[in-house]
């Protein structure tokens, strides 16, 4: 009986852990410069995979937003290089920790950062994550094991013979950057049972994929379901501050995930403050829906259905809700929130402490745009994800979330328990 | 159609969340250490209890060792107790970190420590894990679900009274530790799924049930499988040291996850120094199984089988494999390894270095016993279990492994898009 390729790959990956441990942080970095070099050099050929990937598309009737991002022109590959050369620049992420060993009965105790292993990410259609991951996954001294998307198929093939081309350059094995070709997604299924090889899936894209690779897995799964984001504007609040909030978490960018999805406004201000605000956004193309009070202050909004609290528009549409007081915004983002994101604007420092220790998620924002939660306004580099759940990482996750600590114990012979 | 009865417990531990952030450390304190009292103070009902259980035990034909992890006696309560003292004495796993806020686009940031949310614990045979875990899961602010052994179901029952009362004399919900009477194990496969109430799973118990657990679960699961680990006694060693690190890994307390299975010897000391190491561990009762060179030394020692590589005893039994050299014990401990705790006894620097940098487990030993990989000797207090994979926690879990971190970011306004 052969072995299935995948299980060849995941072999290969996992055996190539000892090289990459052994590698110097300057070698690792000298890797993703390398990698980076390799897409910069090769703009050309990567256009031109892409443009086939593109024509499939056309023809297969993807929407223009899938297009776009799937999209590889000579800026884009551009500032990818660039985004793997700030991840070369990165601190080492195994660097030893600055905290001195503890010493406990003579012996010196410490926690040493070390790789996860081999982490595998399941994804969609932007090909430029299968550079990104492989970079941070890399540098972090993991081998990764990347299934992109079928509609970005021949870029993320080009992505990985020019990661390839680098790798063998710095004398690097090969083996520890596994992309699949896997168009059927014959090989997820099995690559979601090998816990004896693979440490982490790390899947990216719609909830429905997420919640798939959350059923299936006996793998540890890192989970990112989706960014409900609330602003909750309490009677006590500059306004003109709850207006640029507003604007910058709507409007700015509404298809990512720390984008605001609905506006809880105190019921003091309804009928002052919401209609300007509403104005503001509708003047910025973005549609409301909102409950029966809200369009009792500003009737042109629409009237919001039960399916609008707690949806994920990742567009410019935004559900609006009047609320009694802090206790009721409470109430609504426990019941419909998504732990990702959260932001009150108030003047009251008792009522943003209760918002801070009372609400779960994986920021918690005062009197500032939801759009701050983000890897790199966090100060923590590039992302691999977010995390929505609590396990390992809560929110942005740098190159430190690829990392765990083993502990390093020394001694000079000693035992728990004396000779008999 | 009426919920399910775990459904309502599940429902009404997630509910009691906000009540548990909102209590000071010195009032979860408190509530600890009046669950100690409640168990101290009612030691004979608990024995009577006990007693029931244990007359099933008998009838049923559960083996001594079972028997005897089941029996709860005077001592044993009020050593019980006295552990959930300790948990009340240790440092608060929600006070707000030493590290200062960074400052950022003027915004301030931190990480909060805040719980985990609803902690579900499925366990085996002893009853003590019920109280144990009910106080680590409430100490961080936690929820707790406890789904103990069919075996300690009367034990189990009257220890969850006992903290009942406890909680509810402290006007505490009672609603934070559910304990589930679940003898037939038709609620394990419903709470399994409950990724939506649940945050976590950590089952504790042999590796089948931790399999079971995995491969059904959606909820996130903190994993310990086995505890397979190897003294490597290098050519360059200490070998009075290597013989005393041998005898208290093995023969200290044979049946614990941090207890040796197998025992590497470099070759050039396997005449020198494995004749004496043998008898030493045969004189207090262990028995061999080596491979055809340590047999050429010891020809007392059985011949080892292909299983017992990598096999996890937990009893008297050990191991033993002549090796040519550091590589070739690192090539067995990455084949045969569990990822919990390796130890090399050597006196080569070079060799140790490299022992702690290429070996992959929760814990890496040099000149010490492989018994120190323990919470408490670490210094993390009680534990609530061991993590022999890496997301999240890897090694022993104490209170910290029980929270996670939120971001809070403090703001005056700022945006990242000026409005146009």
């Amino acid at each position: 009986m052969t072995e299935s390729s995948l299980l060849t790959r995941l072999r290969a990956a996992r055996a190539s852990l000892p090289s990459l441990v052994a590698l110097s942080a300057e070698a690792r970095n000298g890797a993703v410069l390398a990698m980076a070099s390799a897409l910069r050099n090769n703009a050309d050929a990567l256009v031109e995979a892409n443009a086939h990937d593109l024509a499939v598309g056309v023809a297969g009737g993807l929407s223009p937003a899938l297009l776009d991002r799937l999209r590889l022109d000579a800026t884009r590959i551009e500032s990818l290089a660039c985004s793997l050369a700030t991840v070369a620049a990165l601190p080492d992420p195994l660097a030893d920790s600055a905290v001195p060993a503890r010493h406990r009965n003579g012996l010196k105790l410490r926690q040493k950062p070390v790789p996860l292993g081999v982490v595998a990410m399941i994804y969609e259609s932007r090909p430029n994550v299968t550079a990104e991951a492989a970079a941070l996954c890399f540098k972090a001294g993991n081998a990764c094991v990347l299934r992109g998307g079928r509609e970005a198929r021949q870029s993320n093939l080009a992505i990985a013979q020019l990661l390839e081309q680098a790798l063998h350059a710095c004398g690097i094995t090969t083996d520890c950057v596994q992309v699949l070709d896997d168009p059927d997604r014959s090989q997820q299924a099995e690559l979601l049972t090998r816990d004896d090889l693979v440490d982490v899936i790390i899947p990216r894209g719609g909830e429905a994929l997420i919640r798939h690779v959350v059923a299936n897995s006996r793998i540890p799964v890192i989970r990112h379901y989706k960014g409900v984001c609330h602003l909750f504007v309490d009677g006590a609040a500059d306004l003109g501050m709850a207006q640029r909030l507003l604007i910058d978490g709507k409007a700015s960018r509404p298809g990512v995930c720390n984008a605001l999805e609905c506006l809880l406004v105190h019921r003091d201000i309804a009928l002052t403050w919401l209609p300007s605000a509403a104005a503001a956004l509708m003047a910025r193309g973005v549609e409301l829906r909102g409950c029966a009070a809200a369009r009792a202050s500003v009737p042109s909004i629409a009237e919001a259905s039960d399916e609008d609290w707690g949806y994920e528009f990742l567009a410019p549409v935004l559900a609006i809700r009047v609320v009694d007081d802090l206790d009721a915004a409470l109430a609504h983002i426990r019941r419909y929130g998504s732990n990702h994101t959260e932001v009150i604007c108030s003047t009251d420092a008792t009522a943003c402490a209760r918002f801070v220790n009372e609400v779960d998620a994986s920021a918690v924002v005062v009197n500032a745009s939801s759009r701050f939660n983000d890897g790199g306004e966090l100060g923590l580099g590039a992302e691999i994800g977010i995390s929505t759940s609590k396990l390992h990482a809560y929110g942005p996750m740098g190159l430190a979330s690829l990392t765990t600590r083993k502990w390093v114990i020394e001694g000079e012979g000693q035992v728990r328990h004396a000779l008999e």
